[in-house]
């Protein structure tokens, strides 16, 4: 093990770290889960020189890499431990070109989400995917888990925001995946197959994405207060079909709402929120439609066009996952289901709050139909009693056609799941596609499968 | 070889046909080229079970089998030769749910793309991929080729609006990809591998889709004359860079437009045409816009609120391919480009048309850069003087960031352009993903790869 380091070392010079407080923080990332025990070095490549020069040396050792951003994931894909080589691509952090009549930018994976787009404003562009995170998150970390975020059902995920990609294969070899065309059908989509592959299949290096204009005109931004969370999922289902396409609307239950206010040290109002946000040419009168509808569905409605009240709620909601972590180690569930399965969702969720009397604190994409329930519990490993109930949550959001994970990823807590949702025989396909690109397995090796 | 038919006709009974007329049309798509010899036999299958059964009969016997919908690929990818069975989708040809509350609906592959869209509309909903084949191609084979259109820059490509795959695989396993929720990242994306795989994979037997709310408000179309192809590619990029969005954006070039008018027996205004049409709250300011725009580069422009303007002007479009097919066999370019890049790739095809002494039929589905350059020869046979002006077209649309195939796909007549653009490495990887899929070689042998 040690050779591995010194060929790093030898090959990449004071790139490569073994400082025990960077292998420690290695470990872990915002899952509140973290590797037994420390990783071997910690590479933080310059270039996609240093990426490939890391991988040959992984792949003549038959070492373990485990590639890292922000190590913002709330899944535990980017964590690593005993034996294996961190590739950091935290250094790699520039916007390379933007071009503003083809609506793209060529970027390096380490930029943060939010610096890509200040860097882009003077453009009169901006990046869509904007997960809860974005103020910390990589772009390359939001590619690898296709990750969402709150303006999705009217903007798309990442995967819809991404043209190209440069990727290290295990070996060290670089392909380049895509094209930076509005269309482009030549051979099999392996950009696709890329994004949200969690570090099993290459390493990100360059990304092509697409960006967008400015959207013109005011915001306006609705506040509802309801009694019920259920009363909240209702109004947003119905708000939904009936057509309206809000730009972001999130709900806030009401234990969720409680440790949110305590965290920030504000005045709980009471009850679940639902906050929602219009924009485009339409925004005002979509916004008064959806403030009518709220009203007749008995919430407690406030609509605003002031961008400081905006500001103010959506910090509210983008510390939701620091609140609900200082109250013990989570495990933050991800389940999708079609829209109009939200009110029986919050209902599976209620019953298993009250089978196991415990209280689930949710926050939700609901205009995606994505919810985040948090399983709190005090110490580092998952009670057998909370991985019962999230069993159970799981396969209610099957029985409601939804998924496992909307936009956080498997990494390692979800995949006892996997082959449930999968199946057998796609299960043993995705292994088989991944060994094409991973043959000796050292590639984010015990993570996803 | 008989005994395939045998056990075929055993297992499935009279979808099995070996009638000679049904055997020769499988041999041709509407790419103008055709296998040398026709197919063993037609399965028209009517359920997921007859695919099933026609594939292990397939496996157990090592016989190729080439899906087919309509046949109306442009690249050969559906033709048909000596000793393979034809496996077609057209009698599963079923709507077999909408949901209006989730935006989703689920299909049959069979079903055609403007079939669908009427049995949409009373739902107030339409599926956005709109080739211009949609009132003959069917959805399963859009999404075997990731369909492209006339809607895509707004809209999106086939991919885009898939959500969730059933696939029968190359043994006759059925196998569910993707979800019908609007987010999901568990596992690899195999839906999106699936997507434009022309029938390499597996055969896909059911999708559930994404359908939109039909766009309220008039719909303005814009058409306008420029002198030459170039001018009216330099509006098209202006158009383009000046953060306009049509819905549609089409051009097309004089010797196109000559023959489409020679073919529908109309009076040809002469020059070069684009007719754009704008959608949603803003359509008109934005068809205003765009008028002013063509008016100051020089163009002729009409701007019209009728639909039946609307109609006559895009039956136009529509009909360029069997227009110029009258001319004799068509080898079409599918070639895309960035769309800042549009002046100079019609720079590079007229280059081409001169050092050739040919002409070129170009129609352009110009919002997405997307170029459908015609090659018009006579004879079955491709001259080598031909693939050597479309050798020269490729390599520019490369230099110029472009791709091959913008949605037509590979099929035949790409191959041999395929890995100049994948690079070896990555050429090498999509066949062995391939593999995995079908280690034996028998779903679609020769096409693509």
């Amino acid at each position: 093990m040690a050779d591995v380091v010194q060929l790093l070392s030898q090959a990449l010079g004071d790139v490569v770290s073994v400082d025990a407080r960077q292998l420690d923080a290695a470990r872990y990332d915002k899952s509140g889960h973290a590797a037994p025990a420390a990783p071997l070095a910690v590479v933080t490549a310059r270039s996609i020189d240093d990426v490939q020069a890391t991988m040959r040396i992984a792949t003549e050792t038959g070492t373990a890499v485990v590639t890292r951003g922000a190590g913002t994931g709330l899944a535990g894909g980017a964590i690593a431990g005993a034996g294996e080589i961190v590739l950091s691509t935290l250094g790699m952090d520039r916007l390379l070109e933007v071009s503003v009549d083809d609506e793209l930018a060529v970027v390096q994976p380490g930029i943060i989400n939010a610096e890509l787009n200040r860097q882009l404003e003077p453009h009169g562009l901006w990046f869509a995917p904007d997960p809860a995170s974005r103020a910390i998150s990589t772009v390359g970390g939001n590619i690898a888990t296709n990750a969402g975020g709150l303006l999705c059902a009217k903007y798309g995920v990442t995967r819809e925001a991404v043209l190209g990609l440069k990727v290290v294969l295990a070996d060290g070899r670089l392909i380049e995946l895509g094209h930076r065309t509005v269309k482009g059908v030549t051979g099999l989509d392996f950009t696709a197959l890329m994004i949200g592959s969690e570090g099993t299949l290459g390493v990100i290096v360059e990304a092509t994405v697409k960006v967008r204009r400015l959207v013109a005109g005011v915001v306006p931004t609705i506040s509802a207060t309801f009694a019920t969370v259920d009363d909240a999922a209702r109004a947003s289902a119905v708000i939904t079909a009936s057509g309206l396409h809000p730009s972001i609307m999130e709900l806030i239950g009401d234990s969720a709402m409680a440790a949110i206010c305590a965290h920030l040290g504000i005045e709980h109002p009471g009850g679940s929120q639902l906050i929602i946000q219009t924009d485009g040419p339409g925004a005002e009168i979509e916004a008064e439609t959806i403030a009518a509808i709220i009203a007749s569905l008995g919430g407690a409605v406030e609509l605003s066009i002031d961008a400081e009240d905006a500001a103010r709620l959506f910090s509210i909601r983008r510390s939701a996952h620091a609140a609900i972590s200082t109250l013990g180690t989570v495990l933050i569930e991800d389940v999708c289901v079609p829209r109009s399965a939200l009110p029986a969702m919050f209902a599976a969720i209620h019953e298993i709050e009250q089978k196991y009397s415990i209280t689930i604190p949710v926050v939700a994409h609901a205009a995606d139909g994505n919810l985040h329930p948090n399983f709190v519990f005090q110490g580092d490993e998952v009670p057998q009693q909370i991985w019962s109930a999230a069993d159970e949550m799981f396969l209610a959001a099957l029985r409601l056609g939804g998924t496992l994970t909307g936009e956080h990823g498997i990494g390692i807590l979800k995949k006892r799941w996997l082959r449930d949702e999968l199946g057998d025989d796609q299960f043993d396909l995705q292994q088989k596609v991944k060994a094409v690109f991973d043959p000796l397995g050292i590639l984010n090796p015990g993570k996803v499968f």
